[in-house]
């Protein structure tokens, strides 16, 4: 459908990046050491959160989402849009404590508020909270979900699965260690796990031309989580990325120095497109 | 409330603009002879449009209403972002006319679309389309809202008033004259006309920290329209500038050949802070 949607209107020439990447990539001139990252996103309540979830925490997650988009392109956000579209009903003590959590979110990971809008919906209706927001990255920092070659090994960080028991409300875009990776081993691929490895793995397999397998028994799972959990659940916001077979026992090795509390996991590798797995609701398949 | 909300999140140390104005203002670096704009906005169904509108014009409004905040910077859209939170019962035939309503708005200003996010809303919510959008300005063409002079005239393009009967779904955005003024006679303040002219004027004039006078017998009126629908009616998406008093016979000869079917009408001036008119609910009162 999207596809459908995007042929209707006018697009950038020479886009850097595809329109299923995680940002938008715009070239701002060949003198510009960097790109220019755009990313949207959104929060519905009663969708992407309850109405009676902490709206700190629902703040924090607004931004911290598109943060980690930004991490997942080798990036780092920079200003931020705002856009509330709320009840009339809202008390402003619950948008001074949204602002909060997206303060903290700004502050901890470097980025700004640049402006915003504000407006009622109908009665009845629920709140949407829209995020867009500026980054950027050295043009050879840049990752792409699409570049991920076969035979290139797959590596996740921290834990799969769960999320909705707290995590998708308070966990920590990996901005930090994104940028690690793009300095020191640089990833063929990478993406963030927004929609569950199940769905996410295979969207970055398709972008790269390949098909995936997948050692269940390998992926990081979540205390109480099943490999099915890991692979279904969503909003995991951990990084899945591709790099070259030969380069992953240095890569875990210094990432234990560099991280030591957070695992990196192999969970598998890119195959020929038209082999390897099939992932269908969590369950795995040959193709 | 707005300024209450922005000091619970980190803003930039160095603000081009403040955060009142059309767009937020970026300099990217002394290098650059460009500010980068951004800005973000949004339309409500119920709202903003009645839920029976041509999804065509919603789409046009929603993009042009965008343009029309960078044509009130002296700059040009660049890359949009577009975020609908929908209904499940959306037609994909409505989603795909707001697409080509944007797209003829898009390809008109000479901007193009770079991504997007798509989220349902739950049964019953209104449909909320939030477009955010870069632009830019060259540094010496950038006019604010904040820079107006007491004693400089304030113009206007077009004529106010009556727009709900129709021009607010279809309005040009003034993008192609602003470029011209910036160019030939750079406004010192100038903003877009969006909540009419009673509540926008004292915007400019209190942001610049003047008054203004306001000629009732000058305001140039839809056919139909009386001064008071003129001053309190919204959406005309029309210029108001400052110019100096000098400048304005040359200005006027100049449109005139410039933008022969487009008024320019000299509707006040700016005077000294605390004395000048008081607009209320299209009512002009001495302050």
């Amino acid at each position: 459908m999207i596809e459908r949607l995007i042929a209707l209107v006018p697009r950038s020439a020479d886009p850097a990046a595809g329109p299923g990447d995680d940002c938008a990539v715009i070239n701002p001139g060949h003198q510009s050491p960097n790109l220019l990252l755009l990313k949207t996103d959104v929060l519905v309540a009663s969708i992407h959160y309850l109405p009676d979830a902490p709206p700190r925490a629902v703040g924090w997650k607004a931004v911290a989402r598109v943060i980690s988009d930004f991490a997942a392109m080798g990036g780092r956000p920079e200003h931020f849009l705002v856009t509330l579209a709320l009840p009339a009903t809202t008390e402003i003590g619950w948008v001074e404590e949204l602002y909060r959590g997206m303060g903290d979110a700004l502050i901890k990971f470097g980025a700004v508020l640049a402006g915003g809008e504000t407006s009622r919906v109908p009665a009845g209706s629920a709140a949407v909270i829209s995020i867009a927001a500026t980054g950027s990255v050295a043009r050879e920092n840049l990752v792409l979900r699409s570049t991920g070659q076969p035979g290139h090994a797959l590596l996740v960080t921290g834990s799969l699965g769960g999320s909705i028991r707290g995590k998708h409300l308070n966990f920590t875009p990996r901005l930090a260690e994104a940028a690690w990776l793009v300095c020191h081993h640089k990833p063929t691929a990478m993406m963030d796990l927004s929609d569950g490895l199940g769905i996410d793995l295979a969207r970055l397999a398709a972008a790269s031309g390949c098909g995936f397998l997948l050692e269940q028994a390998a992926l990081p799972l979540t205390p109480g989580c099943t490999a099915t959990d890991a692979i279904a659940d969503g909003e995991d916001f951990e990084l899945l990325f591709a790099i070259a077979p030969g380069r992953v026992a240095e890569l875990m090795t210094d990432w234990a120095l560099a991280f030591p509390e957070l695992p990196l996991s192999l969970v598998g590798q890119l195959v020929a497109q038209g082999t390897g797995h099939i992932l269908d609701g969590g369950w795995d398949h040959f193709a």
